[in-house]
């Protein structure tokens, strides 16, 4: 007989809001593997690699914003979660992380997938959970379904995060063949009613008389979800007193005309970091981290202003090592009241107007350059960026992905949202990430990603749910690009064999394996050719090769940075 | 200018004995990839996936016996290190893992690939070193040194295994163009030299003592490397005193007539663990885990017997719960002094006698019917197994790949060193330790694996080093067929989709990226004219995809059980 306590898992999760549960296959977990893909409330997908399994479960949990469960078996399947789960934890997003187990009397006793998986995932989860082994006893019963619901409670609490369960099973996995197999009808749920936040009218008071002292005020979102009401009270604040708004392309908070988008090209000129008349005396920050190097590097050198940032709970990085106050309420809630107010504080019109007019010069120097410059990734990057469907998804692998799509940006597109595994920055779930995302949605599901990241990562499209909306462009220059971008490692010997690691593999199979229609691309012409097709919503999963070289790559980039520049002037 | 202890730390690992380095591409890591890359003793590799780079050198210390180092950059790309690892730890395999990290102060604060990796494989590795961030004092100079002497003496001491450092490194990251870049040559290095183990004489009294009264005496060898001496020493053992020797395939301790070699075979008869005439007073077992599942479910039933394991130092697993007595010595130290003296104890004839004859009907039971059964997974791994080169390695995927192996057996077959990661049996990384071994030998490399092992980890071959010796053979029935042999799988509506998870692709496309030859056999005939061509040394790397589907395997594994149920008798 399999246990009630495991079955109930499922009916926990589902009552508790989950909706997706990603599993891979395994002999260990089959008690939850039944449990979950029986349950009639739940979406449930099986994906071989657990590494990608973690990351797709990811890309949905983001997309839906809400917890998605992940089973796996015993042994060192947990441990190819731990990229995903970490990435989930630095980007505060909510996985309920289940890990069959041998009970605790067979660990390290040389049985098969048996590995010490206790708390395996370190300080990279919000709660790690020993479920009972027994649950026969009634207070045991009481004790694992507590658990259950404390460890969804914890994973949606503010600031969300991934929770790990570790669940050790005794033989019998699976039901004899007349025992019923059913959900307990009354299954305890524990709500928890998460609370508002918001700071005491005379904190408020408080701040608003100091924020009448600042006269050149910065505010610079982070990578967060879109959010209209944000963004709207964001606008009116920077109307009513002038205040600069800085939107990295992962914040999600661009606006064409308003927020200023080209501050990657513009800030690329170092001899603008110093000028007086673009620091800041006060910064405001919300959401998560940056892209732009430029932009850190900037804020890092402004060593007298202050720093405020806006997050309602959960710890906060001093990414600048400027950070002065932590207001613990939420950005619309802190925009909001302070937008409310007219004359509560004028920033020097002379500072608002060096900032967008610089954005304007940005602006105008990339659409410049890419214009004449040749074929390369730059000006690929930049016609598949402006060629986005509206209302559309894009997915950013790291690492030079990420960085081309913030330097050209997509706020000339209507509604178009951005992603990235920017909590750890890895390259190991770019592609699955994207995939989890695209079958969250109907929406074209656009990801852009080089060679390197899209071939490690090759197992996110293997399994049988294919998402139909899905786009990927691999920008393919047989190596880690990036490392011919960075002075240091350009200038050694060592750079095509250890750094770029050269690889002459395409996509083309890998495609062919995973059954996306397949286009390659060696010049701009058949580039620009090739995108209408390629975005037609319903010409089914395409992934589309941009061919180019590393070492033209660089040249042309070269050349950009040197526009930026000499051309870009306060 | 980057640090002389950085520099140094490869000087270090190549006076102590370090021949190989495994690197993934990474800036973090960069003064670890010149230190390495420019060292003139050392052999170097890159490779992308850190998971198959761990896996790879896990395979490459298997098969030199020597330390392999692994670097990465920081970030997710040390948690992609910890399936191997964990297989290193349960296998005692000596890896110095090497985890480029950003200083303390940069953790937690939004920076890319900067996760909480200090002590990040828990308790997977035999101790956890946080190198020192500063080196400029004298006292950190020596305790840098000290730590990586320290590390790499606790990789070699028996037993075995990783040893993680965590190297917090600040920019620069490149030497500047004039800067010396030098290994120092007074380097200090702390030698250990190893205790030979070994019980004092009075202990060897009592021992032989009480051997003598034991009549039924089974030694059973887990997994192994080969050793030529002890095999002799226990053959010694077994003549004087008519003890049974049984040997499972990764032994690497079978020889044909004279151990048992077809346990796996006639235990599957399950009528015969109850048989007197088969059960043991006293079990003498050495190195680690067994495969057969019929020898643990044998083994854990005789509740009587006494069990004495042979270990000189470390973790001793009970495994079939009757362990009682722990024997701090090497079992070629063991079998030695107890084989040297003639009557020191004598086995009942008829049990010895009864082991044997059961081993001679596992084997006619086996021929005979792999013989007269259709083409299936199962006489495909007959035929290719009975057709290794002799002198050669053979490599065994988890999960149906090594246990049709351990059934079939390579007894036949002269000096074929066996291979499986059996220390946590994940599929995860079964390749990669085949291409690891295939590095470090020029004898053929024989890789057995089935579709979801292979194309699981089909990233091992993603890299420039593809070894001309490499031999894999895929088992492909699109699935784990794994879970249709077992009885509760197979008897749930989920079966297809969530237990065997059903897959269509075959590994044609990742052979042709990865530049192996390829040929495709669907029926015996066509299977037995390819291994020849296939097994010649000058063929280059070559895959061979076996198809076979997955029911038609079932009813022949069937088959095979019944005759096994009905043609073995005591």
């Amino acid at each position: 007989m399999i246990l009630q306590a495991i079955i109930d898992i499922a009916e926990i999760c589902a009552r508790k809001g989950v909706q997706d549960v990603v599993l891979s296959p395994g002999s260990r977990c089959a008690p939850l593997t039944l449990a979950f893909a029986r349950h009639p409330k739940l979406r449930v997908r099986t994906v071989p690699d657990e590494r990608s399994a973690a990351f797709i479960g990811l890309g949905i949990a983001q997309k839906t914003k809400k917890p998605v469960v992940l089973v796996c078996t015993s042994g060192t399947a947990a441990y190819n979660y731990a990229p995903a789960v970490a990435e989930a934890f630095y980007q505060n997003i909510p996985l309920l992380v289940l890990t069959a187990d041998r009970p605790p009397e067979w660990i390290d006793q040389l049985d098969g997938q048996t590995i010490r998986q206790s708390r395996i995932y370190g300080g990279h989860v919000k709660r790690s959970i020993d479920f009972p082994v027994e649950t026969n006893h009634s207070d045991a019963q009481w004790y694992g379904v507590r658990l259950l619901n404390e460890a969804l409670n914890e994973a949606v609490a503010f600031p969300e995060g991934p929770v790990h369960v570790n669940i050790p099973l005794r033989e019998p996995f699976y039901p004899e063949p007349e025992e019923e197999f059913a959900y307990s009808k009354n299954v305890k749920i524990i709500e928890e009613l998460p609370s508002g936040y918001g700071l005491p009218e005379q904190t408020w008071a408080a701040l608003k008389k100091e924020l009448q002292q600042y006269r050149r005020v910065v505010v610079v979102a982070g990578q967060g979800a879109r959010d209209e009401a944000l963004q709207a009270a964001i606008a009116t604040f920077c109307r009513n007193t002038g205040a600069v708004y800085i939107t990295d392309t992962i914040s999600n908070q661009q606006t064409a005309g308003e927020s200023i988008n080209y501050h990657d090209v513009f800030l690329g000129a170092k001899h603008l970091h110093s000028q007086e008349q673009l620091q800041p005396d006060l910064l405001i920050t919300f959401h998560k981290s940056l892209i732009s190097k430029s932009l850190k590097l900037f804020l890092r050198k402004q060593k007298g202003m202050h720093h405020w940032h806006l997050q309602p709970a959960g710890m906060v990085a001093d990414t600048f090592q400027s950070l002065t106050r932590i207001i613990r309420t939420s950005p619309l809630d802190f925009f909001g009241k302070v937008a409310a107010r007219e004359n509560l504080l004028q920033v020097a019109p002379d500072f608002t107007q060096a900032w967008h007019d610089l954005d304007r010069q940005g602006k105008l120097v990339l659409t410049q350059f890419q214009k004449n410059s040749p074929y390369s990734e730059f000006n690929a990057c930049y016609l598949v960026l402006r060629s986005l469907p509206n209302n559309s998804l894009l997915h950013l692998a790291n690492s030079m992905s990420v960085r081309y799509a913030n330097l050209i940006g997509v706020a000339e597109r209507e509604g178009v949202e951005v992603f990235a595994n920017r909590g750890t920055s890895g390259i190991d779930g770019s592609t699955s990430t994207a995939v989890g995302s695209a079958l969250s949605t109907d929406q074209i599901v656009t990801f852009l990603t080089g060679d390197m990241a899209f071939l490690y990562d090759r197992n996110a499209l293997w399994h049988n749910y294919l998402p139909q909306n899905l786009r990927i462009v691999v920008l393919n220059n047989h190596g880690g690009g990036i490392f011919r971008m960075i002075e240091g490692p350009r200038s050694q010997p060592e750079l095509r064999t250890y750094f770029e690691t050269e690889q002459r593999q395409t996509a083309q199979k890998t495609a062919e394996d995973m059954g996306l229609t397949y286009t390659k691309v060696t010049d701009a012409a058949s580039l620009a050719q090739a995108l209408p097709s390629f975005f037609d919503l319903a010409a089914g999963p395409q992934l589309l090769e941009v061919e180019t070289d590393s070492a033209e790559n660089y040249a042309v980039f070269a050349a950009y940075r040197e526009q930026v520049a000499q051309r870009i002037k306060l």
